[in-house]
Formats: C-alpha cells, structure tokens, sequence
C-alpha cells in the first residue's frame, strides 16, 4: 500500500562548525518521502516555487516519489537557514523565508483520497487538518509536530490528536505539550489528549513508543560522527510509515520493526548533509544496519 | 564468588523538591554493596565514625555484607548534603562534610585479599589504587570515578585505567575525560587508556557497554516516577559487579546481562529515597523486571 505524505518542501541552507551547505532539498515531507520511499510507494504533497532546482525534481522521481500533489508556484520556495554548535545538538534559526509557503492550501488530487496511510510530516496543524479533511477513510494516519506550533496554534494541535492514530514528537515538544519531565508520565498524558499510538523522539538517546501492547524501548544506530542532523526526525518517521504500509500484518505487530528501520534511515541521514547521504543508500544497506541493531541490543 | 567493594559509606540528607530527607544511609559504597548482594557474597571496605546509626550496620547485615573491612573511627561519619531541582537531573551540593574520610587509608583484611571480583566504587582514585595494591590478582576489577576526581586527580585517574578490565562513568564525565560530544567516539578514546570494558551511563536514556565483543544498547527501566536518583549508578554497578561474580561462563557472556540486572536496581533505587527501597526488594522482584525489559526491547 502507498503512503501520503505532506509536509513541508524547502531549501535548506545549513551551516556546521565544519562546512556550510546552501540550498539543499530539505523539509519534512521531502525527508519523510525520501525515507519512505525505500518501503513503499509514496504520493508527497507540499509546495515549490519556480526557483525549486530541476535536480530536485529528478531527485523524487528517481525515488518514485509520486508528485502529482506537489505544486510548483510562482514565487519562492520556502527557505530555511540553520547553523549548529559544535555538539551538533543544539541549533539555532538563522532565516526562514516562506516564499510560496505563505499562502499554502494543499489540495489533493482525487487519486490521493483514498490513501490508506497517511503522514501529516511538520508543517502548520491547519494545514495538517485540512488534509485529512479531504481523505476518504484513511487506515492509519500519523503526524509530527515542532515546538513552533504547541506556541502559536496549540488549539489547532489538540484538535488534530483527536484525529490521529499515532502521534510523533521529540523530548522536549513533549515536555512543552505535557509539562511532564518524565517521558513515560508524559506519553500517558498524550494518549489521553487522542492517539492510541504515542511516540518520543530522543535523537541519540533512541525513541520510546507508547501502545495498547505497552512500551517500546528503541534504540539508535550507534553513529561516530553526526555530519548533519537536520532532518533525521523527518527520515525516521517516514521510514516507520513506509515500512508500515507494505508489511503484512497488523499494525500493533509491525510497529516496532518499524520503529527500528526508522532508527536506520535516520542514521543514515545523520551521515551526510541534507539528504546527500540518505539518496544513496540501498535496501540491502538498511537491513545490513537492521541486523546490527538486533545484535547491539540482544541479552 | 564474591565481590570486594570500597568506596564511600555516608550519611547522606537529600532534598528534593517534594521532600528532606537527614542522615540517609548513603555513600557509593552503601549503595554498590546492597545492590550486588542480591547476586553474590559482599565484602565492604570503607569508613564510619563514632556516629554511624547501629540500624544501618544492621541493615548491611541483614544483606549478607561482610563488614571485616569496615572500619569505625571516632569521629563523624563522611556526611553529604545535596539538593535536587524539580526535573530530578540537576542537583546541587550543598555540604560536604569529610569527617573520619578525611584520613581514611583502606586497609583489606587478609581474607580480602584474594577476592576475584573487586569494585572500586567512587572515591578518590589515590584510594582506589591503594586498595589495588593489597589485591593478589583479582579476576576483574571495575571502577566507577566521578566529575571530582577527574578535576584534581586526573593523572591518578588516567594511571588507574591501566589497571582496570572495566571503567564506568557517566556521559558527563566521559565528556569531561575525552573532551568528545559523541559517546562512541568518547568510548574509542577511552578503550585506549587501558580497559577493555568501558560502560557510559546515560541516566534515564540507559547506558552503552563497548567491549570486545561489540556495543551494546542497555535500556534503562521505564519509571513514571523518580522520587530520588542519589545512587543510582552505584546500585548499577554493584548489581553488575555481584551478577558477573555468580554468573556461569565468561565475563564477555555475562556482562550484558549483567548489565540489564544493573538497570533494573537501579531503577528500585530511584524510586525510594537514599536505600529505602532497594532494600525492601527481592530477587523475584528484580528477575520480573528483568523480563519486563526483555518485553521492552523484543522487536
């Protein structure tokens, strides 16, 4: 089965202690698509300006990314400038232009109602709702969220996790949402706001996942040295839908194998900047580091 | 077999947010010792004044702790007094008072001497070499330090790892030590100073083993709540260190799940204050959350 996904389309200009990389293809929903794309067919759903790079294009297509519901716009696309410390965890905003992102309104084509699974990657929760709004009976929809939103359109948030099957946030959108330090305090408060599947992202520390079969502890591909994470969120989240969507099964079987080629595509994505390295990899690369991850946590 | 474990035998009042708690039975030492006699046969060596409470001798009794090496000086017990902020991650010291610590010399009883597993728990690396010097020819030996130690005694430190088969610190301090953000690159660092086993502990994000045989992913047991995490790391190692002494086969066999035994105590001490709750365990207790964990991770 296919995976939509929407989100947001940008170029991303990312500066590190070590390099400077500007305008790279980056964004949620094209990490998430990227990622995806390695397990399942995906039809992505966001928007470009007339200055959004050819190679980019070609970049999606070589990934069978399917781009019907990409719209190309007059105008800007949404820019992004970030610059990183030397730990590589913290980042700072340095520009965001949104250009064509200003005025946004998805909308899908007829043949992307009926996805059954769907990804709200980051992008405003207006936007997120409007999407799901347009679905016939999706099987399973997921969304990611950003600090930015839980501040300005937090409304909009707690109305969309009452829409939701899995909810994805990072540690400390979790604290902000839930004021709970603890994560696991925490995951019990977010169910009770909607999703029955319930996911914290810890970057290098893992991911916790919280569902009717209980915890779910997961790790992180050990990496020596993290090029970029910019990002890796994104990859992980897409990798999990993608591989949901063609495993057979349900939902509640598959979700932590997910979770763990999540882990891998995100690793990847940490190797190289924007999605340089995440292009290249293979299937046979992801298991390889699947396995690895099986052996790093066995006992 | 057993385990010789030195270390620090304190009185420790702690203060959390929600509680105050004076004169604790406290101290690395304390702590390790407990944990690892659920496992193994403990022998304590350390230093009480004239004031220590005749209720926690009896307590390390009731645990099987051979006290032989315990000396009692006149004089005040090493009393610690330190204060915890809401999050339950940062605390502060608010008093250190030495007392008959000041001039401790660990002295190992005869029959010590042969003890094929010793812990030197934290306390000052001078010490740690001190009791080292007393040994035969221990089986294997493992260390914990602490942010202290590797301010004012680091070239102590540095010449211990040379003696050691396994080092534990926190992410922190193997910052501090190596001066590398990433925890692989860090543990690669300090492979080369000596031990063939070196654990990071990462707090409530579980610890990482780099050993011969690999890494190895440790989670740490999922807590809703923290009442008090004074001691924690102790408990880890010392469950570690009393599982390693009992377990058939190799160390490198053994060490990881050596390690799972170690989260679990240590998740028990966290939820009591100073050693309330570790105490009132039981092995069936720690071998139902052992399976927990193995639930958790099975992917």
């Amino acid at each position: 089965m296919s995976v939509l996904i929407v989100g947001s389309t940008a170029l991303d200009s990312i500066k590190t202690p070590k390099a400077e990389n500007p305008r790279l293809l980056g964004g949620s929903a094209s990490h998430a698509a990227v990622a995806a794309s390695f397990f399942s067919p995906v039809k992505l759903v966001g928007v470009v300006g007339d200055d959004f790079p050819r190679r980019y294009l070609q970049l999606y297509k070589r990934h069978g990314i399917d781009l019907e519901g990409l719209q190309v716009l007059p105008g800007n696309t949404f820019h992004w400038s970030g610059e990183y410390e030397l730990n590589m965890n913290n980042r700072r905003t340095l520009l965001t232009e949104l250009g064509v992102f200003e005025t946004f309104t998805p909308t899908l084509p007829r043949g992307h109602q009926n996805s059954p699974f769907v990804l709200l990657a980051n992008i405003a929760p207006g936007l997120q709702h409007h999407v799901l709004n347009q679905m016939q009976r999706p099987r399973f929809v997921a969304a990611d969220t950003m600090d930015l939103w839980l501040n300005i359109a937090l409304q909009d948030v707690l109305k969309l996790l009452k829409r939701l099957d899995a909810f994805v946030l990072n540690d400390s959108e979790a604290h902000q949402l839930t004021k709970e330090d603890n994560v696991f305090a925490a995951l019990k408060k977010i169910h009770r706001l909607g999703p029955k599947y319930v996911i914290i992202k810890k970057g290098s520390h893992g991911s916790i996942l919280s569902s009717p079969r209980g915890f779910f502890i997961c790790p992180a591909y050990p990496l020596h040295k993290v090029v970029d994470p910019t990002g890796a969120g994104d990859a992980f989240v897409g990798a999990l839908m993608g591989y949901l969507a063609t495993a057979k099964g349900a939902v509640d079987e598959n979700i932590r194998r997910g979770m763990i080629y999540g882990s891998v595509v995100a690793s990847f994505c940490c190797e190289g900047f924007g999605l340089t390295r995440t292009t290249q990899i293979t299937r046979e690369q992801i298991n390889a580091r699947v396995k690895e991850l099986e052996k790093l946590t066995r006992f």
